[in-house]
C-alpha cells in the first residue's frame, strides 16, 4: 500500500510556515454557567476553567432550561435519531412543525430544514442556481464559504459585486442579457468584520432587474427584528426577499439549518437538491429543541436589547483602554492584531495567563493584514468577566506592544 | 418582485408527470417500540400506529437506553449545541473523545467527525480529489450522490468503473498515466440492492497501481464484522484502506458521519475541506450518544447475528410466498415492482390499509425498471410483524395484479 503521508505533511508544513496551521480548543461548556467552560490543552490533561469570548451561541440559549426540557422529552418520546433521509423514514412529526414555525417566523408560506446551515446555502443557492436555465448568480464579495460553495458546485455563470455596494451591483446587472434570470445572494450581518449590509438599497436594485434575493441571516436570526426574525424584519422587508436562510447552530444554540421562501421555491428545492436529499434527517430532538428555542426567541426582546448594550459597552471600554476595536455596526467586536503569529500568540496567552478563551481569526477567514481577535459578548457575560478581559487585553497588547489603532 | 413560481411549478410538475414526485410520511418515533411509530397522513391529522420497515437504524440503537442516558447526561451537562465551528469554540471533549475512539474502531491513526455521512464523503473525497495535484479519480458506477458530489465539486478528471468490476478498475488504472495520483472510491455494501463489493480484488488491483483507496462503508458499519466495524473488519482488510468513511445517522442511531485514516490525512483533510472548516460542530450531546452507540455495537455480535438472521429468514419467507425478492447479500431486502406507479400505489396500499410504512424506491434513486420496495428488517421486527408484512405484501400483489419475478 503506497503511503501518501509524506504529501501530506508537506502541505501541513506549508500551513504551519505560513501561521495558518489551526489547532482546536478542546472545550467542555457547563450549563447554567455559559460563557464559562472547561478546557484542557490535551486530551488527557486535567481542564481548567475558562470565560468563553468567541462562541456563536450569541444568547447563550444552548444551556436554556426550556431547550433541555424539550431535547430531553423528544428523546425520551422517540429516541436519538431520525432513523433516515427525510423521504425514507427520517421526516419526523417534529421537523414538519418546525418547519411550519420557521416559515411563519420570517412571514414566508414554507420552510425546509437541513443538517447545516453550511448545507442549506449549498444546496439551496446551488440548487436554485443550477436548475434556472441561463442563470447568472451575482454575490457579495465577503460571502461565507458556504454560498460560494452553493455558487461554484452549480457551475453557472457568476459575478461578484463590491461588499455591501449597491451602486457596484446596479452596474453589473444592467450590463447583463435582460432575459437571463439573475440571482442576487448577500447577509445581513457579516460574521467577521459585523457590519449590515443596506438592506433596501440593494432591494430596490434587485427589484428593477427582477433579481430573485438570497439572504443570508445567520448572524442576526435571534438577534435582531421584533421578534428575532432578522435584520430584514427590524428594517420591514421580510417581505421582499424570495429566500430568507437561517441557522438553528448560532443564536439558536443548537444544530442545523433552513431556508423560507414561497411554497414552489422550496418545494424545488426540497425536490432537486442532492445535499438535502441524500442525507439523514436531523434528530427529532433537536427539531423539538429548535422549536423551543424558537420559542424563546420570539419572546427574548429583553434579551436582544441586554445583548446590544453589552456589545455597545465592551467596544466603548476596549476605545477608551486604548484598544484597536475594528468598526462594527452589530454584536461583533473584532479587535485588530493584523499579524498571524502575533494574534496566535495574544489568543495563547489570554487562554494560558488570564483564562479567557478568543479564537485567533487568521487568513483567509479574513484578509491578509487584518488578522483580528473576534469578541462576541453574549447578555450572560457579566462586569467581572467583561472587566477582567479588558484588562487582559491590555496587559497582553502592552506585552507584546502592539499596535493600538484599528 | 418578480414571481418566479410559475418556473418552480412546472418543474415540480414536470416531476409528478413523471411519478418521481416525493411525498413525505410524517413520523412519531416511539421510544422503546421501535419498529413501531405513529404516522400522519397530514400535519394536523390523528396520528395511526404503524410499522416502519424502511429504517437505516438497522439495529433501532436510537432508542437504546445507554445512547439515551449518555445524550441526557450530556444535554445536562454542556447544554445543547456545540456554540461555534470547530476552530471557533466548537471543538467539544466529547469528539475529541469520539474522533480517538472511531479512529480505534477501524484500527487507523485518526479520525475526523462531520456534520452528516453526506458532507463526510463530499469533503474529504473532494480535498483529496482537489489538491492533489494531477489527481484521477476511479468511481464506482453504483456510489453514492454524496462521493459524486465530492468529486465532481473536485473539478479533477474522473471515470467511472462498472460496478464492482476489478477487471474494469484495472484496464482504466493501465490506461492513466503511472505518474498522477490516483484515488480509487467505492462502497461496501450498496444501499439500494444490498450487494457487497469484492473488497479484495478491488484492493489487489488498487495496491498493484499505488491507488489511494477510499472506502464507504455506511451501510456496514455496526453491522458486519467482529467488532462491528464492517466488510473490511469481517474480511480482515481495514489495515490496507487509506480511508474508511461511516456514518453515525444509521446503526449508530444518531446523525453525523467520519472519516478515519494515518494521521497526516486525517489532518489534510480538517485543514482544507471547506465543508469541515466553516460549519458548526456537531453538539457535544450527539458525539456523547455516539460514543455510547459505538460501546453498545463494539459488543454486540450476538445482535449482529440476530440482525443477519432476520433478513435470511425474511428473503426465504418471501420468496417462498412467491414474491419477487431481488438478489441481495446482505441486511438490505429489495423487492422489485419495476414501475414507478405501481411502486407508490403499493406503498399507499400498505400505508393506509395494512399500517405496514416503507417508501417507494423510484427513479433517478434506482434505474427505470427496478422501481422496488427496499425492506429492512431489524433484530426488533418480531414474528408477528414479519408475518404481517408477507400476507400484506402476497395480498397487496394479487390485489394488483404484479409481476413474481424479480
Amino acid at each position: 500500500m503506497r503511503n501518501f503521508d509524506s504529501f501530506f505533511r508537506e502541505r501541513l508544513d506549508d500551513l504551519k510556515a505560513e501561521g495558518r496551521y489551526r489547532t482546536f480548543a478542546d472545550l467542555e461548556r457547563i450549563a447554567g454557567r455559559f460563557p464559562r467552560a472547561l478546557y484542557r490543552s490535551a486530551p488527557d490533561a486535567s481542564p481548567r476553567e475558562v470565560t468563553v469570548w468567541c462562541s456563536n451561541d450569541y444568547l447563550g440559549m444552548g444551556q436554556h432550561p426550556a431547550l433541555a426540557a424539550a431535547m430531553h422529552g423528544s428523546i425520551e418520546k422517540s429516541g436519538a435519531g431520525a432513523g433516515g433521509t427525510r423521504n425514507i423514514s427520517g421526516t419526523s412529526h417534529e421537523i414538519v412543525q418546525l418547519e411550519r414555525e420557521l416559515a411563519a417566523f420570517h412571514g414566508k408560506e414554507a420552510g425546509l430544514a437541513f443538517t447545516s446551515g453550511y448545507i442549506s446555502n449549498e444546496a439551496a443557492l446551488g440548487t436554485l442556481a443550477k436548475h434556472m436555465p441561463e442563470a447568472i448568480v451575482f454575490s457579495d464579495a465577503l460571502n461565507h464559504a458556504s454560498m460560494i460553495a452553493g455558487i461554484r458546485n452549480s457551475r453557472c455563470e457568476y459575478q461578484v459585486f463590491r461588499h455591501n455596494d449597491a451602486a457596484h451591483l446596479r452596474q453589473l446587472l444592467e450590463a447583463a442579457a435582460p432575459h437571463r434570470p439573475k440571482i442576487v445572494a448577500f447577509e445581513s450581518v457579516y460574521s467577521m468584520d459585523g457590519d449590515i449590509a443596506p438592506l433596501k438599497d440593494l432591494l430596490d436594485v434587485c427589484e428593477q432587474f427582477n433579481a430573485l434575493t438570497y439572504l443570508d441571516e445567520v448572524h442576526a436570526v435571534g438577534l435582531y427584528g421584533p421578534t428575532g426574525a432578522g435584520i430584514a424584519e427590524r428594517e420591514g422587508l421580510a417581505h421582499r426577499f424570495h429566500v430568507i436562510e437561517g441557522t438553528l447552530g448560532k443564536a439558536f444554540g443548537l444544530i442545523g439549518g433552513y431556508i423560507t421562501g414561497s411554497a414552489p421555491l422550496v418545494d424545488f428545492v426540497r425536490s432537486f437538491a442532492p445535499g438535502f436529499i441524500f442525507t439523514t434527517a436531523l434528530p427529532p430532538s433537536v427539531a423539538a429543541g429548535a422549536r423551543a428555542s424558537l420559542k424563546v426567541i420570539r419572546g427574548a426582546a429583553d434579551l436582544r436589547t441586554r445583548h446590544q448594550a453589552i456589545a455597545a459597552d465592551l467596544k466603548a471600554r476596549l476605545l477608551a483602554a486604548g484598544l484597536p476595536v475594528m468598526p462594527s455596526e452589530s454584536h461583533i467586536v473584532p479587535v485588530k492584531v493584523g499579524d498571524p503569529k502575533a494574534c496566535r500568540r495574544v489568543a495563547a496567552i489570554l487562554l494560558e495567563q488570564h483564562g479567557i478563551y478568543v479564537q485567533p481569526i487568521n487568513y483567509p477567514t479574513v484578509p491578509k493584514g487584518t488578522e483580528r481577535l473576534r469578541l462576541t459578548p453574549t447578555p450572560l457575560h457579566d462586569e467581572a468577566e467583561v472587566a477582567a478581559l479588558i484588562a487582559a487585553l491590555s496587559s497582553v497588547w502592552r506585552e507584546l506592544s502592539l499596535p493600538i489603532a484599528a
